[in-house]
């Protein structure tokens, strides 16, 4: 589809690294939401940023509470293959740690991983991902994670884009966090995934500080090296922020309930469900994901990602369903179609 | 002492219920900190002030980073008698929940609070507190627990000087943090206490939305009434956020190391030791209770803010100790001398 000159200029902005702020300059001057498709879900943001914000009017929001919560993988940014790119991130430690774990080479799911036997690493099932995760997330302190991910970040690619992770961004959802914060939006991420690998980039792209990340945690502790205290991740899960956990987190870290929440998936379902049923104007968003050719079209049966309730009660609820392919002229700012 | 035109205006404006933004121009238009006697404290909080946020300087600090946590009970208000304000609240909720509890009319600490027997309290220790906190926290939603700690707020009276609790606030950090927040500093309360409790209070009296209150918590559980969901208070601890759980706390919730933290007893103590042993400019304040006739006086050997190891180290650490009698000349608003 055809570009105007402002998306290529807004595209090259956050390629070039623009300031978010500049970015919502942007969004408050100009068209905001140049990769959307004129339709009912672009209509949608719309009519719901205009009403909150019109002083005087019925459903007026103070700037103090227009919090607005976004789910990341599948929301965000892409979150196939197979299970988030937090996944890949887990699989590629597993791999880079095996010379320090000999015992690994017999031991499932770790013997699965090395061998890329994806068919034993799922046997495993939930308590064999979650032994993956500790063993690559614990045993280092919170600046030292910080540091592998981010290096992570760096030089791992996406399997079929063969990119960076981060080149899989929405180019549509960075336009509409841009938006909702020129109108004086505070932006969070809730996310099923881990809360510091979530914060080692959030702010360089999404422009959203650690402060507003809430995720998935796991236990650390205290300590003091040569009088330098310093925080120690153990391999001990703390918190499950998923599900009915979003909502839970999101009460815990912000305390006040928002008034428009985003996510792709059931696990996000709770969230929209609370945020949508408080009193004033609320509004809530699910990203379908419908397009095979530029991303990925999975819903119901997906084991990442699965959106079947979600689906079948939007309408119902009021929520806007975002079809990807229809609504979206761009998924990603490196399209040059 | 002798006030200044433009400190009584600046109590009224907090009197008055101006607005914390309002205060926060006053902050930066002209002085600062009138409640402050000019030396050593003050003139350490000025500098430190000015070097984070002189652009070009050798410590300047990007608005991004300025994070100021702060202490509530004993560093923003008072914490006596016996065990800070939040203790007071539990005894009242004994008090008011007793006739539907027959059974602690025999049963300690229950019985005690109902004798006003604070031998028999102190005699069950930590877990007889905790027991009490817990059936007197937990129960009710979410929603239903802010409207009883506000309900309670506006008509309980503090014993010693028979006025609300919030009267109790120290004007001289009110001022602080409106000159923090005049500097583009995020101001943080990092509290022993419960997290919801200091929510229902403080963004209306310190100007800090409760997204920026860390606190102790209990578990909540997630429920659907009537297609509505609530977030339902459990009778068990989730988090105690004292001492090195202060700093795991700021971790989990902020995400990165704060340049400048404020406390009064020796449960900040990791707090203060964590902010000022990163790198760059740092600040840490200790506020010593040296008042008896304004307020309190009490240290090394107090139940409630017991200061100890604090007053030790400060003069090797670095950190600033501000001695109430001397350094401030007003300690609440409602003063008038």
């Amino acid at each position: 589809m055809k570009l105007t000159i402002f998306k290529t200029l807004f595209a090259f902005g956050v390629v070039l690294g623009l300031s978010h702020q500049a970015l919502a300059q942007n969004a408050k001057a100009t068209e905001p939401l140049p990769s959307w498709n004129d339709g009912a879900a672009k209509k949608s943001i719309l009519d719901f940023v205009r009403r909150v914000t019109t002083k005087g009017g019925p459903d007026f929001v103070p700037v103090a509470e227009r919090i607005a919560t976004f789910d990341n993988d599948g929301t965000l940014w892409s979150e196939q293959p197979p299970i988030s790119f937090q996944g890949a991130f887990i699989f590629d430690r597993v791999r880079a740690l095996a010379p320090q774990h000999p015992e690994w080479k017999t031991k499932q799911p770790f013997k699965g991983v090395l061998e890329n036997d994806m068919k034993a690493v799922g046997a495993a099932g939930e308590a064999g991902l979650i032994e993956l995760a500790l063993a690559t997330h614990a045993g280092m302190t919170t600046d030292e994670f910080d540091r592998i991910v981010k290096d992570w970040l760096a030089t791992a690619r996406h399997p079929k884009f063969n990119r960076p992770y981060t080149d899989l961004i929405y180019q549509p959802m960075l336009e509409l966090l841009a938006f909702l914060r020129a109108n004086d939006f505070k932006t969070y991420i809730v996310s099923g995934g881990g809360i510091e690998f979530v914060r080692a980039y959030s702010e360089k792209y999404y422009g959203i500080p650690p402060e507003q990340v809430i995720g998935s945690s796991i236990v650390t502790k205290f300590e003091v090296r040569d009088d330098k205290p310093v925080l120690v991740r153990e391999p001990k899960v703390d918190f499950v922020d998923d599900k009915e956990g979003k909502v839970i987190g999101i009460n815990k870290f912000i305390g006040r309930r928002p008034i428009a929440a985003f996510g792709n998936s059931d696990g996000d379902f709770a969230m929209l469900q609370w945020v949508t049923s408080g009193t004033g104007a609320r509004f809530g968003l699910l990203v379908h994901h419908t397009d095979a050719a530029r991303e990925f079209a999975y819903d119901r049966t997906s084991i990442a990602g699965r959106l079947d309730r979600g689906l079948e009660e939007a309408p119902k609820r009021g929520w806007t369903v975002v079809d990807m392919a229809k609504d979206w002229n761009h998924v990603f700012a490196f399209e040059t179609k």
